[in-house]
């Protein structure tokens, strides 16, 4: 066990030896074992967006096998995936890579401004496909916020008494929240702040733009001259709304982008001392091949000591 | 057990010998045993629609044991029906055909736009009255279909857990979605991926057409050119959307029609790669003996090697 | 145990021995013993209409005791109330007429269009006060259909397992309904079939008008030129409509009107096939005496063989 | 245990010995002991109302022992009040006097015309607390009443099992009553028909006006020339509508009054064979010494033989 | 066992052993241990309002170690907080100083007249984090005030059977109130009322203002000269709202204000009998020496004798 990774534990100090060992087993997986840093293959867009939306540039992906095999031979440190996906490949990869299972999914086949998710799976379920965390998304801002976060509050006890970790999607969205306001930094760092108040090991949120939000926030954070010019300053500050670093705070990877583009975004987490990054879309709506040498290079940025 | 039904029983590993037991029945009872295809005999159109509506073309069809028989009679490899219609015969036909317990079900003596389906059975039925399997009908599209999602998740739980098989009818219908795009390919690879990712070990949808319903599904079929020109390219679309063929993935065979347009139907799914028909309306509509012959016809055509 | 009731029982093969000795028992009891013919007295109406609509005419009725003797006395199958009219009265007449717990109950204090009724009593009452059956009304066509439906479901699968039978008041009423369409024959036969489906072993609903509601059936009605045209013929086809016969049905007596055409609607519902009658106002709403001699002059009809 | 204790219980045959014996506690109690009588001493209004509205004119009532105290001196027969009036006393007063634990409350704090109350404590408090009884209120007319008869119901059969009685106050109020209609003498006896049907053992009504309210009810009071002139009629009226005197039928004092007219109220009551009264806002609103003097008439004039 | 905690603790006479423990833990902890009064330290806004807004201009607040510490070092009674600020250090300062776990909390990521806060950690989770106490926001006048009691009933009886304390903070809004009657002294004594009849042990209201917000209070405050006039009076009123002083009833320090002023504000709640103050953005929203310099100084002021 190595000094970071023991340090990262003694933040958990509520929890049982048995989530102990499964954040362990999500930290000390792949390429980036023992550094402290995550990189994440979450497959959860079949159920968010559609099957072809997700697939049809890549074919092969339509098959649940593919994406355990991604994630292992990318050296990933975990795969996410619905139900459907884990029960369809888990005996065969049983054992080669932790599993998260995302336990609530939402599709885009009504039009909604406040998403409302459905519960898909369980502890039970996660417990018998050999996961080492069950993930959860929230919509902080979606008039339906009170049902995710006691279905959340639910799962997340029943999960650390089994020994599970828990990772928390939060991303901030509802009729209330301007379009621009869903990445604004001050939501960002909200949002940030109530998964790890619901009780998060892990959490996920999108990367925070310049913009400011709330009205009486921005007062804040322009009367306190709160850094946030530059991304890695804003990750840095949305790290401190996650307990001053004392949770394990990764950023999505967003929708396909220039390659660069996410390798900047890469190291400004890096300097704002985020965790890492959980990267879908990005990786497997290109060529397994393309994939395998895209998420290599974000490791190997994460790897630099 | 035949080559085929164990390669598809391999793509189960998730779930239990009770269930690959239940799984292996419904694969191997009736004329097609053993091909890894299935035709099978639903009717709850009773209750979907009125008994009348249903059967005054076919009057002996009001009698539940009719369909016991005509499912037996014709080979089918199932027979699906509501908790009524089961009671009423599961003893005098026991052990003679695999049975699917519909356990929710829709009446249509209330307008709505997005449909709400009630639970009207459980799998502490489907157990007690010798049932194969579960099935569940789902509307993604639905504003209620949330609240369908999480109920089908907690029966398909315990349906795993005591060795039951899950059948998922995965029909969208609601508010957002125009009446041709509720069997648009994009919408029902949609359906059929929900239901996959949902944990159903067999997902019945029907048969799409070539209507493209969501703007940001459209650009990508145009953009990655997918084929779906022809019938047969749309099912093996369909069954790549259900996991790329590692679920069983069968098609509706819609209301009563030209009986040459069902072959041909039947033909492309055969082509397609799809798993078989569930044929109700056009079975059971019509006299037993031309019943029986239509089956053979639709099952002679699923058995060609 | 007489021929016919032994055929009656032979139809609930899925039920286990406590439920057939308690349809036995309310097919054994009182002067239609052992015929198939059922005629029930049931008060639930001073809940659903009020206590001096129900019972000013004829105060004695006030009293839960006027209830179950009248019952006893005048031979009747079995008595039907709500949770307080059975337990005001049962330890008195313990074992002396079969009980049918009516465990929902509708008031009229309140205007609504879809009417949702209220469960008010369970199964765990109806064991603990010796009743024989649970009784139940939905109201197929309100928009609350589906709660009452799953409320069934519930207290039926209970119901079943400890050995009662479940009696089902199936009255569609609701926004998408016409007055005059609460009684059509295809609505009628819908409701019949929906309660039927739900796994009721006694189904109640009211006598069919020759009026046809929904749009869809009556293409059917008419084309398959089902015979409607008497109240024979109706009664024939709402018992087609409850598995071909193969379910107890019975019709509710309605209003108090004059005798003659009551016994007239009797006459018919016998040669429709129909089991028998469920007679509340137009019992107890008259005095003692002629109230024995209304319905012994009902039962004398029913026991013509 | 004096003849007419004995016959009352004797309504009761349903029940077990452990709800008969706290039945023949409220009976036994103070100084109507035996008479078949009851003056209740019940204090719910510093959260109806709010406090300073209850107890600012009499500040000693800001106390909950002052009311056990009260309740106790005057020699009614139990003291009823929410959860935390009878926690803040219960062992101080145990055994003194019989307590009812009001269960669900009503706050005035949000305008509303379809009223709602929360449940505020349970049967699993009234027995650590060494009640007798459990008291719940509805709303018969609210859009809401649904909820509250099926919370009743779950507590009532709860309360049964564990030995309780259970009282209830039924106050018709709704969008579709009008104010006057709250009282109607029509209106007054549907509500207590209701809550002797939900299976009460003691009913709680307000004094009835000659008003009739439902257009349907005030043909039959006319065309069956029911005797609601006078107070006393209606009150025996509404001792009719709960099951014809077989059940504990009680009325509320309602706001502060001329004690003449209180007075006078209550020889109707009594005349009517109404079982007593409840006496709230006119007893502890007063001065301590005075309230002593005016139950004490009260009781006097109940205890008239 | 100071006698005036004795005195305290003799209020709660319903509640078991356990619960008495943790009520004297609280007591007899920090610099007022054995005075009667407390001061808290809470901590809930990072979710409440965001955590820019709450810690940015004191940044190490941001850390949930630091409030832990401040809390000790500050010789406060307990600390109150979410569950994952408890979580985050329970481990560390086990069993330095008395925790409350606040199971409900609510953010301002929507725009809500009415607000609905979630339940988001329970009992259990109290249990196994060592805490003597849960903490529960209620809304009296909320649309959803129904829901926030019910949910504070099954939390509140469980913790009492587990030996836990219940704090409740009762904050009057909702679309009926007007903003300046959330704080209404007629308003604020209703709704220390409500949370006192809720079975609450420590109640925390908002300091009253001399308004009157509801008509029919008014009246009563102006009949019966209700002193109002100071603010020791209005606390005094409060007091008497909460069972005559029977319940602990303490006061929130609101939002950052000129420091005489909390002084006047704290002398004035000790003058009218008040038990105390819970502190949060006073406190932790300056720098660490400031903020201990701010608490001892109220804290002295309590402590006077």
């Amino acid at each position: 066990m190595s000094p970071r990774v023991k340090e990262i534990l003694s933040w958990y100090g509520s929890d049982n030896p048995g989530t102990l060992a499964n954040l362990a087993r999500l930290l000390n997986h792949g390429k980036l074992s023992g550094t402290g840093r995550l990189v994440i293959l979450p497959v959860d867009q079949g159920f968010e967006h559609g099957p072809a939306r997700s697939f049809a540039v890549n074919p092969p992906a339509y098959d649940p096998h593919y994406h355990f095999q991604l994630a292992i031979d990318a050296g990933c440190n975990a795969y996410a995936a619905p139900l459907g996906f884990i029960e369809a490949a888990a005996r065969e990869f049983a054992g080669e890579i932790p599993l998260i299972l995302k336990i609530n999914n939402h599709d885009v086949l009504l039009d909604e401004k406040d998403p409302l998710p459905a519960l898909t799976s369980g502890v039970e379920d996660a417990l018998r496909l050999g996961c080492a965390a069950i993930g959860f998304t929230i919509y902080p801002g979606s008039a339906h916020r009170v049902g995710m976060y006691e279905q959340l509050r639910q799962a997340a006890e029943l999960a650390k008494r089994n020994g599970l970790a828990v990772v928390v999607w939060s991303y901030p969205r509802g009729s209330s929240l301007s379009k621009e306001g869903e990445t604004a930094v001050d939501v960002c760092g909200y949002a940030a702040q109530i998964a790890a108040q619901l009780g998060a090991h892990v959490i996920k949120v999108k990367l925070p733009s310049a913009h400011l939000e709330q009205e009486a926030a921005r007062k804040v954070y322009q009367k306190e001259k709160v850094p946030i010019a530059t991304l890695a300053e804003r990750v840095r500050h949305i790290v401190q709304c996650a307990f001053n670093g004392r949770r394990i705070l990764i950023f999505s990877g967003g929708a396909a982008e220039a390659d660069e583009k996410v390798f900047d975004e890469v190291k400004a987490i890096r300097a704002g001392g985020g965790f890492g990054s959980i990267i879908g879309r990005n990786s497997f709506q290109r060529k397994r091949e393309q994939a395998l040498e895209f998420l290599g290079k974000i490791i190997a940025i994460y790897g630099q000591s």
